[in-house]
């Protein structure tokens, strides 16, 4: 019952290392779109530390995803949109891992295990939003092989990624979606565009075109496309929230620093009892997200111990708590944004000062992976209509 | 690392049975100031779940306070002014448990185990409010006694405890603060008033006057009065937040019954996407505010598991997961109460339904043991100011 | 261009002089569901005050809608109440005087001019709620004769009434809704019960049965009831946002004297930033609630000053500015009930302080006449959905 | 009492041709910082636009500051820095009009009307920020002329101003402050940089350095400086409060142009109740903003209407409706730019879309010309604890 909720502090240390050496202050250069891979996914990878959760019979880390909160919290204490590109494939290699083939999976896995690397996941499309069942992408069976040709929105990490993902419908059956791998270098795979966002700049998403992308009939994972993806999601969902952890704690130190350098009426800014209530206020916050956070991640972990675990998590498909994770995070890390935002005066209003593009990257939390509606439906459908699902 | 999060269901399955029965829908009942201890503290004594925290060795259930969290969400579905006087007297048992004489501490935990009953706390004053440092009853040495005078403001279970614990100030050392353990039938303690309350009405709360009292000296609690309360006062800010757990679950029920039966616009208001997102709302703040009291009850746990809890906790002092436990759930409890209070329309307005009792119920959370304003400030100087222990 | 935005002071010190003899410090008296008409509602008659908005050519005072805003608040500021039980006839004084033949209108409006009195609106049904288009009241013709019956859920001041206007649809035509003065004392009218509300008590308000009423044709205002209510409620809701200032400056004047006695840290309250900062948005939140209300009663004023004014206001229908005045001052009201509910620590969680009734009565700005989701809907639908109508 | 709210129709209307030619979706040519004074500067003073508030017998248009909101509003509508760079020089004009000598204020004034052109007013500094009374700028006498010398930090129009109206604090007296005018092209006065802001960038803002910089004692205006700028401030927070009405426009506007291409769930995204929610959200608050800002500057021009205005505006000092209009704007405006943020998911996170740039623009409104806590921190001591001034 009483268990200690910290991971081995060594490796803590080491992702606090790589922050601090890596990614600190490097708001203008992060903001100006760099190249993906950045030079700083192969320091993480040199590192040890790319792909941190890969399990450990793919020759990864193994780090579970309760460790990985406060991981992800400290990535994006030093950069949120370096820490998104960094994570990200876990939607990927949750997916892999519990129904993929292992002629599929093993390989990808011990590959982003040993050198690095991303997977892109194509969900989004243009008319279907978040409605993921009207997408529109199709995949038809030919032969021993699947044919994929759709049009996919948003998707980070595409370019460099060893293999995308792809939610598509059957060509057959309106009610058949699939989650198919297709290598990033299928012929009929299209970079559109990069996306010109205006946060998070340390990642890099995509506008993809798939025509006629071939792929063996083995690379559709096992069960509905729409049910992999929810699985999937469960674990990026929790990451995309201890995201808002790390900008709150960076927002946070910002303040006491500024603080520390400030005088209001006389006396230091950090005596001054409204500073000090808004600074209360944000520890609070954090200290709820974190929570949040670490216990949906322990309910996933949990559920990925399971004798059965691709039955089980099938079974249970979006996890309440990390659509609460997710939701929380973003209301809660827009409470802080929106504190920082007015906390420096018209410094802060410049680009002298980083808390503009903190709240910039803030404001991700919120939107990615299903906006602030999306998410209160689900919570509604799922979890509040079926009365026994209460609690 | 992977535990399962919930207690013997056989116990929880007990507390529901009893809120089912004793409990709900006592709502004037409970508004009509009973008399304490009322025929419900009985019952729940036969049912065996007065005062559940008691450790094993004192003859008491010793369930945890994690699980203490469950417990009182429970009762407090079904009322929380009954939740609240049943579990308030943690706060003091916490305090006997790690800083009273074994003469002193043994026998009232093993009566309150065995005979049910509960304890007061004098700690408010009507001049010094929230601020305890500024404690102005005293407790003056006379021979092998002690001596305190003074007037306390607000107590709870007062009049009915088997102990009052008091906190006073050294006559000689205006730095010397205590603990003192003052038996309900000591001469010279008199309850001047029972408060009329606007909310949480099945708990009694009385002004109490103390003069001339005399007790023995070992009926001191080791160590500074003022930390002695804020170690208590951890156990029960956690169990106050999760009342707000409790009310927020019983507003969400009744929204969904009440919307069952409801039309609008020419579809059930359950397939209203308006009501829909409040319940998402209602259901994400819910699952926060049990991982946050939950996350606190374990580190509280964690502390009192170790080798030498009294030293450990003394150290730690107020703890930041329980100040931000109980600040939390006051302000997610006050925005679920917000909606509730208008989800009934006209209705909701008149005594003719619950939610009106809700809501004052509910806005307990946010005012006892420390408002908003003392509990950031609290985490400020605590938690935010000291470098190091940011997190 | 430039006008002087008081009315005659005069006028407005005969209100505070009468809200300082007779309405101040009873809360309890008020609480205790005072019989209607109230000896207070008979000494404002006495004061010259009743009813003070009926224009002079019926032996009113002819206050305009705008200063009545500072009547109401002054009202509420001494029982929120009483205002809402002494302005709610102008609700229907405007459709009378607008829509009601002379034969009916001139005799009522005379009557209530020179005697006081009130009138009863009987829209709201327990089925239909909000959505009066559902309204299940009937009326069908027989001769010159109208015959009203169904069964009305919410009516304020209806059991005092000289008469009451009903809204009900025609047996005949779906269609058709009418609104039709029904005199109190007409057979087949029926009080089912007094409402007990949580709030403002200083009023009373009904359920009311209606068994085979007959009043003559000529009864009937003329118009669609639908729109005819529209109208009245312009007039309302205006006044009703206003009730919220009263209460709002209440809570602040309650705040400085509270605040003149208390130190914190060692110095007066009043000298605390934190406090300081509650009470400047405060502050700002009063004044925004009194223009916004002034605004929009000075469009009321305008459209009734034009040479048509039956013709233009049923053209206008529900005006945006009074929709606006009655959510934002709900909103804003309630933002000040929230801070005031926890600025008195524990004594404000009793009976001993006037707090908890302030939140409760304002509570009722949100709820009554149309929650947020009605007004939210209205203002989409009326104003942002036709182009041409945003501005 | 009943007056029509609207200024020439044919005015506004010019307005609003000019804002859909010069200004409407140019949001990356704004934000690539254009040089000062822009070809869009030069367009509106060529459409007899510029500096529209100048009094008649300057040669100006003398639109009043409660028109001049409506105009604001317009040009926000089209891009919020270039109405900021637009109405900014009212803060000096207003000032001059009132308290500067006529052969100051008269030629300087008719140059503004009859040239168009702008003003810099350097008030801010580094250490001072927004405590004003901390201005380390000093000036000194020297004959009849005075020497300024100082270093200011922000600083709107100051690069392309005809004069800069400096505040500055006498080196003999320390309670003695000043706002004196310095022409541009006086010796010593050197723009150190243009800040790089986050938003509003269709203006320009500059850290501007005074060296020794010598003008004839008569640029002194009448008065204590530190009160010659409160009154300066009360035009320009109503416009820049303004401001926030004509950004929460144009996002309800491309709200309602995405929602007419979009389908959730099957039906239009106009009739999604969750969306018609919001959208009537923002309806209410722009109606409510609009109301607030019209009220504060019908008061201003009341006191401008005076007799003897500089005297009464002197009195008067700080408006609290200003304030209030300045304060709700920015809060009022920051609620519809985070809806605004979520309302166009992933696509409203790119700069394909205009919404990131209009939520960086509105958070200027919170920020510029004293940040909340000061403005509540005014309030507060201007208008609550003054009993005889709350109302």
């Amino acid at each position: 019952m009483n268990r200690e909720p910290v991971m081995t502090t060594d490796l803590l240390d080491r992702v606090r290392a790589f922050v601090h050496t890596e990614l600190m202050d490097k708001a203008s250069y992060f903001d100006a779109l760099p190249e993906q891979p950045t030079i700083e996914s192969v320091r993480l990878h040199e590192a040890g530390l790319a792909n941190w959760w890969i399990p450990a019979r793919y020759g990864g880390r193994g780090v579970s995803l309760e460790d990985g909160v406060d991981i992800v919290s400290e990535l994006a204490y030093g950069d949120a949109g370096f820490a998104f590109g960094s994570f990200l494939p876990i939607l990927g290699t949750t997916m892999l891992q519990l129904y993929g083939e292992e002629s599929l999976a093993g390989p990808l896995l011990r590959k982003l295990a040993r050198d690095g690397g991303v997977l892109g996941i194509l969900g989004s499309e243009e008319e279907a939003g978040s409605e993921l069942g009207r997408t529109a992408t199709v995949f038809a069976r030919s032969g021993d092989d699947l044919v994929v040709t759709g049009d996919k929105y948003f998707s980070t990490n595409s370019d460099a990624a060893e293999a995308l993902l792809v939610l598509a419908r059957s060509a057959d059956d309106d009610g058949d979606f699939a989650v198919i791998a297709v290598p990033r270098d299928t012929p009929g795979v299209e970079i559109v565009k990069r996306w010109d966002v205006i946060g998070v700049r340390g990642s890099a998403t995509y506008q993809v075109r798939l025509r006629g992308c071939v792929v063996p009939a083995g690379n559709r994972l096992r069960g509905n496309g729409l049910r992999n993806l929810e699985i999937g999601l469960n674990a990026s969902r929790i990451l995309i929230a201890a995201t808002a952890i790390g900008i709150a704690r960076r927002i946070r130190d910002l303040s006491m620093e500024y603080a520390a350098g400030k005088r209001v009426k006389g006396v230091p800014l950090t005596d001054n009892a409204v500073f000090a209530g808004k600074l209360g206020q944000i520890e609070m916050l954090i200290d709820v997200m974190r929570n949040q956070c670490r216990a949906a991640a322990a309910e996933f972990d949990r559920l990925m111990a399971a004798p059965d675990p691709a039955a089980v998590m099938y079974r249970a498909g979006t996890l309440r708590s990390a659509l609460a994770a997710k939701m929380y995070c973003g209301q809660a890390g827009w409470q802080v944004a929106t504190i920082g935002s007015e906390m420096f005066g018209g410094l802060g209003y410049t680009h002298d000062h980083p808390i503009g593009k903190l709240v910039r990257d803030m404001r991700y939390v919120g939107i990615v992976e299903g906006g602030d509606d999306v998410i209160r439906d689900l919570l509604y459908t799922r979890y509040v209509v079926p009365a026994g699902k209460r609690r």
